[in-house]
């Protein structure tokens, strides 16, 4: 156990043996074990955008073996995925990495007014397939947003008593907000610590832009001249904002972008304090030679190197 | 125990044995027994479309003893239907055949916006009745689609905690779809994927159409040149979104048509690995010397006969 | 136990021996016991239309006990009514004659879209009160006819399991239908198999004419020329309906007509293998005296007299 | 336990004999212990009206002890209140009279469309509080009186269960009904009716007029010549819509109006069969001595004096 | 154990020893302990208003230690926030300060028609982090209101059982009110006495404003000449409402003011009989030196010095 990991871990004094050792778990496996940076590989694409849109690009990812093993060879710290992805494989790759149960999904077949998702898991459900951990979406701004609030507090409370962690993707979105706004520096912050307030031991969020999105808000980062022009500037005010920088805060890049421009963002997450990133769609989509090369360079600026 | 049930067995590691015999008796039942390939009776059609426009034209239909001995002089697999039916006869065909039975079921009394279906039965009832699997119907695609996949969740663990196997029957409906987009090749294969990813053991869809509804899958489809040609292609296309072929998917017909058209299809599905059918209509709503004729053509495709 | 009690309890291989007991029980009573017909007393009407509107035409009906007194004297099967009546009286009369207590009632007090019940009631509430049987009423075609389901699958469940029979009172009703079309012999005999499929022991529906209301339907009953001109027919037909014969059906007879209309009715219903009639106030709003005498030649009727 | 009140028991045959002892506590406590009248003090028009509207008049009704003081210095035969004006005083003055804990209550902040009431308290609530009955308040006519009559059958089976005794409001009210038709002698009588199928206990409604609200039930109180011309007259037609005066109907007499008029609408109550008064308003808003005197004067005249 | 609080005490008479005793821990903690007064500081503004708008004016309220500490070293008798803010540090200051979990909160990100709040803390997660009592909003007067009254009054029960308080946050809101009127005197008097009535031990409003809202009401202050003129003629009215003083009321501000109008209105709740004030943004929106001055003062004035 690093001095780091016993650090971090010593910021969740609140929660159980069990639920520690998780979170233990989850930073102490694969290429930055130790460092309390994480990388992990989320394959929930094949629910949001159909299988085409999402393994297409690399047809061996239809295989939910696939993920596992891209998971574990790249050295990943996790691998979440919806109910039956993980079902599929679960035992073929036991105590090989640890795994996070996405408890909501959503596709792209409906409308998107008040958006919400389907709750298609259960604790019951990580445990028994050796999961360190639950996750669950909100979409904060939207109009069933407490719905999806009072979900995960229910989920949060189970999970923790069960010994799992709990992590958390905020995601602002809804008719309260403008397109624009959804990553807003001001409302991407404001997710994270509504993350942080909810329970999250991980809070997932997207990086931030310099827009902000709400006037009153906007006051406070002109008076207080609140540092947001560099990316690192705002990752900084993300990590801030979830508890003065003592929760783990990860960071997703979104849709394809060039590889530099990834390394980019790392190395001003890296530099911000940032925990790690949470990357899905320009992993599994490539070929896993290209794959491994990515996450490889992602690890080793994580990594310091 | 053939090798190939063997295999199939092998892809659902996460269940018990209690669910893996279920899934065992369904494939080791029958005519088809160790090839791995179903074909299902099903009869919701009484609850669907109500019971003379169901059963009229095969009068012997009203009874529900007629399915079961249907379903078990033809050597299918297994017979689904919704608790009634099952009820009515459960006792008489004790151990004659698996029984699947039909949590879900809607009518056509009502108007069909934000279509669902009502819950009518239990696991509770699956087990006192001797079932070997619970069956369930989700819209993808419906306003009321994350409803359905609450239920199905919440049951699919259930049922699985009890060692019963779990068959989705995943119809794409509701407003945002076209009437075409409901057979169309990227809303069919991401339907059964979703079924997947809900934790279904065995996925019924539609056969697809070469329609694409959805203009951002169609850049996909045009961009990787899926073949979406012929059945075959798109068959295979839906089997590989169903986790690379490591699901069971089977297919239905819909309405009656012509029996040759009925063989084109099942050497289409043969042809590019589906595993099998669920027939309804064209099985029961004739005389059961043509019934148990086509199931027997049916069977002989399947067995590579 | 007579041959035929016998042949009908055969039906019901699904039910347990308490379930059994109580069918039984309700064609083993009154003046019709062992014939395997059934006439029933149901008195819901002051919940339903109120106090005033039920009583009035004969007082005595005011008080509870009047009705456990005319349901015995005139040797019916049964008396069904809500909680408050049955509490009443249920102890002064225990043991006299087989209760059902019904599970919802609706009131003419508010407005009538969506139609619904409320629940008011449970199993428990059943036990308690030494009744054999719940009732529950549906509403195929209602916009809200899948909550009912749903209610009375949970309920059906639980009543089984504690060896109760269920009876469901099957009314089409709602916007998707026309006036006319909740009593169409389409609609009827659909509402009946439905009630079956929800799992009743006992199916009660309205006296059904010869209107087809659904256009999908009404080639069907055409083109395999459905007998449908008399009332016989008709009956025959919703007897069939309901699982080849093999659920016991009864129907109502509405609101007061002359008494040679009501025989008539009810010699159509004996020819044509219908198991009873459900008879309130055409019962209860008349003088016992005359009551007893209408049951009595109603009876004659099913007793083959 | 005199003749009366042995009677009155003997209505109740479904009840354990701890609800038994509870109504027998309610008939024999105060003045008008043995004679099976109640007059009942209530207490919620804080939550309904607010408090300067209600204690105002009288300041000294701000503290909870004094309608306490008020209920058992008059002889009432209980009092009933909201959970928070029971909880402030129920251990000062535990044994000294019967309480009901009022279990659903409204404020006149919101808006009123859709009337329902906030369920405040449980039976858990009553228990520890040591209260001998439930209060629940319905509204008949309003557009979610069903979910009102499922709250109160759920709550009553448990209070039954419990030992406890059910006292329900019932107050006709919504959009279906005109102002004037809410006090209609046939809505009232109906909605007395409604309470009794509920399983009510003890019944309270406001006194009637002679107005009849709907179209179909004039048509019957016309051509039975039912006689409402008189307060007694209503009365007596309320007491016997209430299972033929076999459940305990208290009236209520709204606003405040003159002592004379109250007098002689409790005289009409009493010769009419009624079994007594809830006086909240016109008892607390004025001052005690006033109060006492007032009470007396009422139960002077229940008693027979 | 003062006299002044077990006078207090006293006023709860039917709470459990459990229960007494955290609210005897509440009111001998900190500066005030004894004397029957409290200051409590609240931080659920991060939740509300977002992390930037609530701690950029002073960035060390990030951290969630630095409210424990500022409570603990200002000698408040409580603090109270969020989930995720107690979960932060209950370990590290066990012991050191009675703790209030905030059970529900809301944001700013979404809109606001039919004001409610998420709930986002469980009855257990009140106990596993070692809290004193449980803390709610509601809105009287939000078209949601009752189910914010069903949802604490659940609530209430569960803590009480479990040996907790029960502190409402009572803030009239919703499209039946004025802006002006959440803030009137008779809508915080009712709003007050709904929290008793709700089962509050204490009670938290705005300090009202001399304005009536309701016309109904209006009458009553007129013609009863209830004294409304100064800031103490208010405290005293809403104190009253509260049971007559025998429930624990306190008041908030709001946003900044000056220092000198919060002292005014401390001396005013002081004078009046108020119970004491509930300090977030200005206390810990400034520097804590500046902090500790501000509730030094204050509680100097509770004080009595």
């Amino acid at each position: 156990m690093t001095p780091r990991v016993k650090e971090i871990l010593g910021w969740y004094g609140a929660d159980n043996p069990g639920t520690l050792a998780n979170l233990a778990r989850l930073m102490n496996h694969g290429r930055l074990a130790g460092t309390g940076k994480l990388v992990i590989l989320p394959v929930d694409q094949g629910f949001e955008h159909g299988p085409a849109r999402s393994f297409a690009p690399n047809p061996a990812g239809y295989d939910p073996r696939y993920h596992f093993e891209l998971a574990i060879e790249a050295g990943c710290n996790a691998y979440a995925a919806p109910l039956g992805f993980l079902e599929a494989a679960a035992r073929d790759y036991a105590g090989d990495i640890p795994l996070i149960l996405k408890l909501n999904n959503s596709d792209s077949l409906g409308t998107d007014r008040d958006p919400i998702q389907a709750v298609t898991g259960s604790v019951a459900d990580a445990l028994r397939l050796g999961c360190a951990a639950i996750g669950f979406t909100i979409y904060p701004g939207s109009a069933r947003q407490y719905e999806m609030f009072d979900q995960i507090s229910a989920l949060a409370e189970e999970a923790k008593r069960a010994g799992l962690a709990v992590v958390i993707w905020s995601y602002p979105r809804g008719s309260a907000l403008s397109k624009e706004g959804e990553t807003a520096i001001d409302v991407v912050s404001y997710a994270a610590h509504i993350a942080a307030q909810l329970g999250a031991h991980i809070i997932k969020v997207k990086l931030p832009t310099d827009y902000i999105e709400q006037a009153e808000a906007k006051k406070v980062y002109l008076e207080k001249q609140i540092p947001i022009a560099t990316l690192a500037d705002r990752v900084r005010h993300v990590v801030q904002s979830s508890f003065g920088g003592r929760r783990i805060v990860i960071f997703s890049g979104g849709a394809a972008s060039s590889d530099d421009k990834i390394f980019d963002e790392i190395r001003a997450i890296e530099t911000a304090g940032g925990f790690g990133s949470i990357i899905g769609r320009n992993s599994f989509q490539r070929s896993k030679a290209d794959a491994l090369k990515l996450l490889s360079q992602v690890m080793d600026i994580y990594a310091g190197k």
